[in-house]
């Protein structure tokens, strides 16, 4: 690691000054993506075929002949160093907390090309075996794992949990999730081929920052007089908020399924915050006239980063964490079966013809093709 | 991590010595397998089912309705850091092997199930974005990683690239995949219910260590004159020989299937060495009379860590990492596919009726029920 500047307090802090340098991972991710596409043609030799549509998208499909497979891999990311941080201040574990956002990770990325989830593995790697031997925090992994896995109706089917001395850091753990599921029936696949001019974009509620932008939240903490502790509302430290668990957006693609609405397409807002709403390859001007209310913390984030709107919302989820692109009819009934579920949702914009780009009418902002290269 | 005493040139080397200490990490293994054996339940709301004789085995299988899927998470353990080592001592990169490795332990337990390995994910988790800065090592663990999956026949479907500071430790990766494949015919489902007395036990030769038990084979470069330098045979340093890259044992299953030979049952040995004979909960008795060439990197192992036969086999492969439980009339049909792959193979014991024990009789060695604890 680079030693990071200790910053000036007026000065703006951007996700790169926080340690994540996405111009040294890409150029790999690129590569990897290359040489992946090439082993799809294996698929042949057992009767199947990829889905070539998923190949850069959240979930990688196949076609096995009745449905759909899709799968996946996730990790939590830095998060785990909050709910570390916060214990030692608290004497809380939010391990089971963390638990819901490995888990989230994994789901909210498969159920955008149209799965079901139907199996989580838990991949949990521990600095040395001691990491096992507190028997509160390992507990309440376990019982988060699960109650993620409940509210998802997936099953839980094991996993990996390796004691990984010299790797994974002293009295750390990293967590990750992997995901098999179904895309059933097949006429449920939303990679994108249906997305169209006039599609609605609506948006569902994120609890706060979720999973993404934890190392921009971790250096923040410097700037904070209280750190962790400085409240972010009465009441509600900036750590608790940080540990707010992210939404889990299954049960309200399975509720669209039931009620008949099959998006065009979905964007699970992580890495790269609302540029994520650009991920489809197609050109097309996505339209937002409806801004959904920044979530506290993340709000705090902004104002504390000295972050202006455009670099906000190229990191954060800013209050949005999932978006459905949907037959314009269907927009206000996808927003009343979301908050169905529980989960507050917004019909935010819409789909025009026109040169690829987001424009976020009520901030002036725009992102061009240029803002998010994963292909 | 606890300090590990130097240890006196004389004295025995265990597992536990070399820093993983098992008990601590057992006990939330059983507890995290009693919570997910909870959630199998949810994939009736599906129309689906578990394959409940999964449970504890090495993949986890679903019942679709037209064919099982199998899937897994594994991680490659430590062995990266002998790369690490190696690169400063030699200059070469050897994460082209590693990625072998890493695709190894995921498609070597799925297989164990009766399924064919379809989508590997890959997750390489960095201890920064740094580590991605070295094109030729990453390059080489792209380039590894796909000649993995083209031996496999599998689709590489995409993976995640975290840059993890503070969780993994600086400078380091840790790399494990998850994969997915299908029973297909329903027929090919290996979970045991099949294994009985008179059943052989075919084994499959290793290449080396494969990915268990580095932890030692780390720990006792402290005990060699030169290090990982120290020649295990003229012209193959100790270092080179273990990263020897794990046999892919897919081959060898799919060309059984193709043979018309089902096995009853299948143990990739891992972790806890030939225990992992032990694996099935059914109480059988495990007789093995013909005893496997040991590689010359883990005769040296015991050799140097001082390690009577009874350790040896419970903590490395000794030779034999992957075995076949198969009617015995095709044990030694068993065998002659095995070497059509490239892969040597041994008729090396059967299964008769009696107490739960693994019985080496060349080494006058046995293991009772009590010696692997893992459901």
């Amino acid at each position: 690691m680079k030693p990071v500047a200790p910053l000036e307090p007026s000065a703006t802090l951007s996700y790169e000054q926080a340690g994540v340098n996405y111009e040294l991972i890409d150029p790999l991710k690129v590569a990897a993506q290359r040489a992946a596409a090439a082993t799809g043609a294996h698929l042949a030799a057992h009767g199947f075929k990829e889905v070539a549509a998923s190949r850069g998208e959240s979930a990688y499909v196949v076609d096995v002949g009745p449905f759909y497979i899709a799968s996946i891999v996730e990790c939590l990311g830095s998060k785990a160093l909050v709910a570390d941080e916060m214990h030692k201040l608290t004497g809380k574990s939010y391990y089971d907390s963390i638990a819901q956002d490995t888990i989230a990770m994994a789901i909210n990325d498969l159920i955008t090309v149209g799965a079901t989830p139907l199996v989580v593995q838990a991949y949990w790697a521990a600095g040395g075996s001691e990491w096992f031997a507190d028997a509160q925090r390992a507990n309440a992994l376990v019982v988060g794992w699960k109650r993620a896995c409940d509210v998802c109706g997936v099953a839980w089917g094991g996993g990996e949990t390796p004691a990984l001395a010299g790797i994974v850091a002293d009295g750390r753990i990293d967590l990750a999730a992997s995901c098999t599921g179904l895309v059933n029936p097949k006429e449920r696949l939303s990679v994108g081929d249906k997305l169209a001019p006039g599609d609605a974009i609506v948006l569902l509620a994120s609890s706060g920052i979720h999973a993404n932008g934890l190392s921009l939240a971790r250096k923040l903490v410097e700037r904070l007089p209280q750190g962790y502790l400085t409240p972010v509302l009465p009441g509600l430290t900036y750590g608790d908020a940080l540990l707010a668990p992210t939404v889990l957006y299954s049960p309200v693609t399975e509720a669209l399924y039931r009620a008949g609405i099959t998006p065009h397409y979905c964007a699970n807002i992580t890495g790269h915050g609302w540029r994520k709403l650009l991920r489809h390859p197609a050109s097309h001007t996505y339209r937002i006239h409806t801004v959904p209310e920044v979530t506290p913390v993340l709000k705090f984030i902004q104002q504390h980063a000295r972050q202006d709107d455009r670099e906000a919302y190229s990191t954060l989820n800013m209050g949005a964490g999932f978006a459905l692109f949907v037959r314009s009819a269907d927009a206000q009934r996808c927003v009343e079966v979301a908050r169905s579920q529980g989960v507050a949702a917004w019909v935010a914009g819409q789909i025009e013809a026109g040169p690829k780009k987001l424009v976020i009418e009520p901030l002036a902002i725009e992102f061009g093709d240029d803002a998010l290269q994963l292909r």
